[in-house]
């Protein structure tokens, strides 16, 4: 059918669906006309960042007000911001898999009441590359984490539950055909590491701790590239177990930053 | 001596340190005479009520420039916000352990490079509350995880090393001699829970995903009752072991919002 699906039988008799860190809700929002023809939501971690995003889609997609300043949906709430120009959506998440996956339960509740239908989600934040030239794209085939294992393992109360990390292969292809049409920087497929910590996760020297040698750390990452790791970020396996569980076509999609 | 040490013996070989996501550094910034005299901070998740507790705090010490807008220190980054009241400084850290662990190794870091002495931290974010009056304040005496044990667990490289998340009892004890001049709301001393994920993982019905019933939500957040847990949120137990690790006397004191 297409549209976004929620996993979750009790949703049905609440009366109310507050989406109290988005700063919207199914009584005091029409969340279908405000949201219901959206067919593409772009995530990244920095507010600032999704907020340049939707005014370059505006001016990009010739819509009317390009060049103006852009309401932040979400303005009630200081933990995310939402912009929208046409039929995209570009919202911020933070840092970290706890604080994309509340962004992204919401955004998955927001898109079934809004009845969206053909939604493609692609995570357009940043990243540290693995053995690849400073300023290229990432896209990712699959979400490992730092075992380079495909896999998401959520606590559910004190269980652990494991989640595929699967990604969408015809997307990665698509935005890779895209990419041609681009000079200015480089754009490969790869697998995209997500860690829990970027100091001590990432093998970096210059935390407030750090306990490993610089050989340690390189052996470490010389295995991860082995492995087809060509990027490392915090958000990706949850950001895949999410949306690929929710009927959500998703790809994350990195800037890899010096 | 008081001071806070970093546990890393590579920083003594970097010839500049920069604190990237504050947008703070050490040949950029004269750390120790913007920060020399910091004797307490004071960190949450969220931008806005870190700055009203700042400006709260500058009233409160009867500080010149009262009432005024109050300059964001890290206004260069949009990662976090840091205000200043005298001698406390007051830090957004925003959602979840991989957030507030980024924050608090730079802050760490920048309290070594500043010279402070004897610095106490204070996490005054919000929680959910456990068979407790909404509205209460919880002051932490043992951070737990989600199988209520007072660890940390912390992947090094893939390494996974677990870390103790004891808190400071005398802060404690003093937070609640203080919390008694104060009417208005009920304060108590009670284990914290800290979870990576706040539906699955904290028991809500109302996610977009939802495997459990209503029931087994009932029996796991009584379990946790039973093993002394009055609150639940997401950052203590990273919050307990780093602070604790860097000297840097630390307590979460959380507000129990309904």
């Amino acid at each position: 059918s297409g549209f976004v699906h929620v996993k979750n039988p009790h949703l049905d008799s609440m009366e109310e669906d507050v989406l109290y860190h988005l700063d919207l809700g199914t009584k005091t929002h029409n969340l279908p006309a405000m949201f219901g023809d959206i067919k593409f939501v772009c995530v990244g971690g920095s507010p600032n960042r999704m907020r340049a995003f939707a005014q370059f889609m505006q001016r990009e997609l010739g819509l009317a007000g390009a060049g103006e300043e852009l309401p932040d949906i979400c303005a009630g709430s200081d933990r995310y911001s939402m912009y929208r120009a046409g039929p995209v959506l570009s919202i911020s998440h933070g840092m970290g898999i706890p604080s994309i996956s509340i962004m992204l339960h919401e955004l998955i509740k927001l898109l079934h009441h809004a009845k969206c239908r053909d939604v493609t989600i692609i995570r357009i934040g940043t990243s540290g590359g693995l053995g690849i030239e400073a300023g290229s794209v990432v896209i990712t085939d699959t979400a490992v984490d730092s075992s380079f294992q495909p896999r998401f393992e959520q606590v559910v109360l004190d269980d652990v539950v494991v989640r595929s990390t699967e990604l969408d292969k015809d997307l990665a292809e698509e935005l890779l055909t895209c990419s041609r049409d681009i000079a200015d920087f480089p754009t490969l497929i790869g697998h995209t590491m997500c860690t829990y910590d970027f100091y001590e996760g990432q093998g970096r020297l210059d935390g407030a701790l750090c306990s490993f040698s610089s050989e340690k750390k390189l052996e470490y990452l010389r295995r991860a590239y082995d492995a087809g790791v060509r990027n490392i970020e915090m958000e990706s396996t949850a950001f895949a177990a999410l949306c690929g569980l929710c009927g959500l076509k998703g790809e994350p999609c990195q800037f890899y930053l010096l």
